[in-house]
């Protein structure tokens, strides 16, 4: 309780919500979309490409950056920003998600979680304070509280026990983040799995703490979309109005536009990269296989009516060969093209909530996906 | 003999000579170096970041874009300028070296040579006449004759009759180009070795059939640079001073210096993006391994003075980790730097002809490179 607010709510359309957020490193409009750059890149974009298509914020994982270059090197060398010339705002992740998924011999206690790192296989330890630190070594603008995040299905004992721990953690990272410069801010993150009951507690619990921002962790890791939105519903309610809400790891489009409709502020995923690497093109026509035969003879762009310039003038047909070919263009050029067909939906998304519209307009984006891609000649 | 001439000599200094090619794409700066485009795309680069980079003209593999997407679909597509978005001046090579390369169960006869397609195993036949097809098919603004290079050291016997073979094929790849549209060129290619008798034979005989502009082929595969530098002195003399010279899939920035001095107008090679692939940047200062650890804090860029913003603009520090990190932006920054130095230095060594001060301008570029990279700090 009591942290200062960088938020400001502009506009509200039923539950969903636009409004700015005001970082050290610049204002991100909101609903936001962050593109992943794990390592302290955007695999296949040009951080002037990240930012031409768009994008106000993006995400650094902890984790990586810890092991490699390292948050003492980075702090050295002016942190994040200056480090790989991305001048925006940046939020880091806390290290826990990915220590769950790819370190070694991890091992969960009550002061900190101890893996091998799986660069090096070194031996390293991470306590809620010590992610905090990280963080701020980094100088990413929102840094994330440590927590445990269970991958579903799991038994309802290890759900509450993760989500108590995580509580616990949560009140250890806000003490130590009082260290944190001025403008600087602290999500709390609400785990409970897919069991209402304890979600309600964990966002309870939170706000008890009081942050800058809530996030809602541990969903998109495996259950149906049903259950990811049945759980926002629970959470969302309970969170202050006029802090931003933070959707952990979503998503698709359409989970996206689902999450909006359901009071969510801010998303990140590798999806847009990702898929692009492999040969996937996000459109309004909904996602888009070049690799497909059909497309190896068709002059015509993913979308001659994209305002973004590689979405709407390279021909699917070259963009059939590079991928067909294994070229890195057809990565980058893909990568660039989802991306950009991410920051234009959310663009989109706020200003239908600014005008009120955000239920037609949710209307018209699912038709054009469900109506799918335009006609072989 | 005959044969309309599209090049302008501006000036010459010794025997170095700078001038303008002019294609049907576009007009072309000798000297000029061609980045190599396999596949109808530059690896790791966006075409509009080769052009930034100073690009006048690419180079494409008849190889590769026969096989896939294949030279009729191209063709149907516009032509590659229009079917890759590179709207300006190309050459293929006629496919020959990637046959001897690549291709298995290959067999040249006095037709054509036969192969197996690396990609789906097929058989496919390559002809004199069907290579100057294809390129014309392809659209490219200067095609090379088919012929047989030699990897060296070889028996003087085999290369003597790949010579006298190449000759034969110059001859009837002249005829086949009968058919192309005005403004097109064809390039004959003098091959014999490292024999400086069958390089004369071979640069006179294809000066008697006449081309548009002359390649030297068959070096850098492996003799030593005085080696090649010989041959060029060999061939260059007995070639047309009005008309281009070519010499193919070469080199180091040391190599271009040499050639250029001895009369070469054109190069290609893919040392800049595969270097670039590899961690290494071409500097001022010569090359620079960026996996190396003395880079890892070191917040400097590439070189502080390059007129090339990444160069310029971008600590050793990141690419450091960025390269050690095998992420592909780490690749896609070096690649770019590498073409824009190669760009530079082709600019800079047009300037010094063109002041008359080409000896003075290789006598402190060469100096630079021999002081090696700045010291760490």
């Amino acid at each position: 309780m009591g942290l200062p607010n960088h938020f400001d709510l502009i506009a509200t359309d039923g539950t969903a919500r636009t409004g700015k957020l005001t970082t050290p490193h610049g204002v991100v409009r909101t609903p936001a979309f962050m593109p992943v750059g794990t390592s302290g890149a955007m695999k296949g974009l040009h951080w002037r490409e990240v930012r031409d298509a768009g994008t106000d914020i993006v995400l650094g994982n902890t984790y990586h950056l810890m092991l490699r270059p390292g948050a003492e090197r980075i702090a050295a060398l002016g942190g994040l920003q200056s480090f790989t010339g991305w001048n925006g705002p940046m939020l880091t992740d806390s290290g826990g998600f990915q220590v769950m998924s790819l370190a070694q011999l991890r091992k969960v206690g009550e002061r900190a979680v101890t893996f091998r790192s799986h660069i090096d296989g070194l031996s390293v330890e991470l306590s809620p304070e010590r992610a905090v630190e990280v963080q701020l070594l980094l100088g990413s603008d929102i840094a994330m509280q440590l927590d445990e995040c269970v991958r579903l299905p799991a038994e309802r004992g290890d759900i509450e026990r993760a989500m108590q721990l995580s509580l616990r953690w949560a009140e250890r990272s806000k003490r130590a983040f009082e260290a944190a410069p001025e403008g600087y801010m602290l999500v709390g993150i609400a785990q409970g799995g897919d069991v209402p009951k304890l979600r309600r507690a964990s966002a309870r619990g939170l706000v008890e703490i009081g942050f800058h921002a809530y996030a809602i962790g541990g969903l998109a890791v495996g259950e149906p979309q049903s259950v990811m939105l049945a759980m926002i519903e629970e959470v969302a309610p309970l969170l202050p109005m006029d802090r931003p809400r933070y959707l952990m790891g979503v998503g698709t489009p359409e989970d996206m536009l689902e999450a909006v409709a359901r009071g969510i502020d801010m998303f990140d995923c590798v999806m847009p990269t990702r898929n692009g690497r492999h040969g996937m093109g996000f459109t309004r026509f909904g996602q888009i296989n070049l690799r497909n035969a059909r497309h190896a003879d068709d002059p015509r762009p993913l979308d001659e009516e994209s305002p973004w310039p590689s979405t709407r003038g390279i021909s699917r047909a070259y963009l059939n060969h590079l991928v067909r070919s294994g070229e890195t263009l057809g990565a980058m050029l893909l990568s660039e093209i989802n991306v950009a067909y991410y920051q234009q939906l959310m663009a989109d998304i706020r200003q239908a909530i600014a005008q009120g519209s955000f239920a037609s307009f949710s209307e018209r984006t699912r038709a054009g996906w469900a109506r799918g891609d335009i006609v072989p000649r």
